[in-house]
């Protein structure tokens, strides 16, 4: 198996783009990406992707994008998996190359939620619960949120202000970053004083609607000397139903890709010098957290409410703001997550930039934990 | 890269099954092929699906189906490539296997399309066109191949009999095939008789709408001793768009994708026993036999008049039936077509099986030819 590198990436700034259609956007990262890399000569091409079909009516997204890039011909396939589809589409993306099959793919994910009402969107998004078991019940994406986030305030007790600071954290983060949807501060009485969407979750612990396009390309790490080296990507998944699970507040599929990606990293949580989480609402950022190995279990929302995820604290998280804050454009998320990690390492991060980070580490949920894509990386 | 060799297939008849939900669909089919295989120890999982988000409402099938097989914890992903999904995905599974990143993997692909009224039906297949350019002119897809059907016929003196043809030889096939939905002959007669759905092509040169699943189960060849290996598999795209073509009447994907799969093979056309491939329109079987290689350009059609592909022929041409009179249950199709080059390749083809086969080739398409995958199996 050949080791894998970022040879580039490319990013939209995430916001409502009302004057660009799926495939501008797309474009607009995939030539950033090209252009970061040096080359567009791709013989391979993964499109990561949730909502187009529901939201857009488009489906078949990889011939598309690669028409739309000016590269038809090149294989080009659709990898959905949810709000982890970036994640996972770059475990794809990674296969081909360490395989032999491609020497250099692009890996771009998108996502144009503005297109629909308020209403479409949230159905939309309930399409990665299961439309025969939980989904026709009209449960929302942030009802599911709430059950773990209310037992976690009751089996750990914690106040909502408490998880609430997640999504305070986030913010900070995302100030000065240059793609962010919402980047300024938050102060935590304007987070818990915003409307409840399902209690006890607060609006502004919630990731907002956007649109996006994010894009990294890979290459075989002799080809990219001095670049980012993939250290790790593992995808594990879950059973579909909260009530499935052993334990509500623990993501099995987080723990699982996370443990494998340590161990095929030849790493621990120690080495790590920044993380990227999933923080689509603060109840999921302060589990994955403690489910990644960060903070023992109960004590996620004070170790991030005590500031140490705060760029240049001990354990940078969200660097650019998260989901919640640098916004989540759902089948784009996890390319986002992992760029960012990206322009870390390398120095790259202008105002957002932390010191002296060698290794970062990049994880994304799809369903309510039902996936999980967890990608580590190294600078040379 | 490691040689990768097929352990296990399983289908499920093609029809309209309206007492199996999308994932009771998936799990027959997998379920037989883990039976086959004789293990259900999966490290990895890749559905194809193309219309579960339009018509059931369905998004991130990686781990709904994982949790249906019991398998939830396994890395799971949907990839989607309109009717070539699972040619594509199959494409994936190799690269997982042939990497080392999975020792075992099921690519299992699955479509419902009697759950949607035809109009719906009608829509969500347009999905693989662009919204913004093609579909929402309100073209359907067999509206869409009228036209190279037309402009064969005239430029190749052809009639409308010489291509409706194809459909006639692939219900001949179908005869005795356990799984395909229409498995009886259909005349001439008939088929010229039936009524226009997009001059000139009959509603009996088109493919139906049916429900189906078919799995297959790969693992290193060295593993698998006496099994189907898998000598090449590639994707290819081509133009979004027919009016981007360099011939409206060559498929440049499957001509690309062909080229370098006998290449990765070592083999030519001469080399293949049998084919299966892509008649979702009597015209684009003509079309996939000229472009694959097995007759010239403008002669496919009196080739398969001419009785050169029915079984026992010189080229049996989808030996069970094809998209026509096996079925075409878009997501699940390309996986029907491998699983039935395995069983022929292993003898296991009941009252489809022909002679001597030793080396097979399936084709699939999505869109309008934008993307083709390509798959040669050989026997040890």
């Amino acid at each position: 198996m050949r080791r894998v590198a970022i040879a580039g990436v490319g990013f939209t700034k995430v916001k409502e783009h009302w004057g660009l259609a799926l495939k501008d956007l797309f474009a607009e990262a995939a030539l950033k990406a090209f252009d970061d890399a040096g080359t567009g000569e791709i013989d391979g091409l993964y499109v990561s992707n949730m909502l187009a079909a529901p939201l857009q009516g488009q489906l078949q997204l990889g011939a598309l994008m690669a028409n739309a890039l000016g590269k038809s011909g090149v294989p080009a396939a659709t990898v959905e998996a949810a709000s982890a589809s970036g994640g996972v589409a770059f475990h794809e993306g990674v296969k081909a190359v360490a395989s032999g099959f491609c020497d250099c793919v692009l890996v771009g994910g998108v996502e144009k939620m503005s297109d629909g009402l308020p209403e479409q969107v949230s159905a939309a998004m309930a399409m990665a619960e299961d439309q025969e078991y939980t989904s026709y019940t009209g449960v929302t994406k942030i009802g599911m949120n709430a059950l773990p986030h209310r037992l976690y305030m009751e089996r750990f007790g914690a106040s909502a202000e408490d998880v609430a600071m997640f999504a305070v954290r986030s913010h900070e983060n995302a100030v000065g970053s240059p793609h962010a949807q919402y980047p300024f501060k938050a102060s935590l009485d304007r987070v818990v004083a915003s409307p409840m969407q399902a209690d006890p979750i607060h609006m502004l612990e919630c990731a907002g609607v956007g649109d996006g396009a994010a894009a990294v390309m890979l290459m075989p790490a002799e080809k990219v000397k001095g670049s980012v080296e993939v250290a790790a990507t593992t995808v594990a998944t879950d059973s579909y139903y909260l009530s499935g699970r052993k334990d509500i507040l623990t993501y099995g599929a987080v723990n699982d890709a996370a443990e494998r990606a340590y161990k095929l990293a030849g790493l621990t949580t120690a080495d790590v010098d920044l993380v990227e989480v999933h923080d689509d609402t603060s109840i999921n950022g302060v589990l994955s957290i403690e489910d990644l190995g960060f903070a023992e279990k109960g004590k996620g929302a004070s170790y991030v409410a005590g500031g140490n995820t705060i760029r240049g604290a001990e354990l940078p998280t969200n660097t650019f703001g998260g989901l919640k804050a640098r916004g989540n454009p759902l089948g784009a998320t996890g390319l986002y997550q992992i760029g960012e990690v990206v322009l870390q390492l390398q120095g790259r991060a202008g105002d957002c930039q932390i010191e002296e980070a060698k290794v970062g580490l990049a994880q994304s949920m799809g369903g309510l934990g039902s996936t999980c894509a967890v990608t580590i990386l190294r600078r040379d």
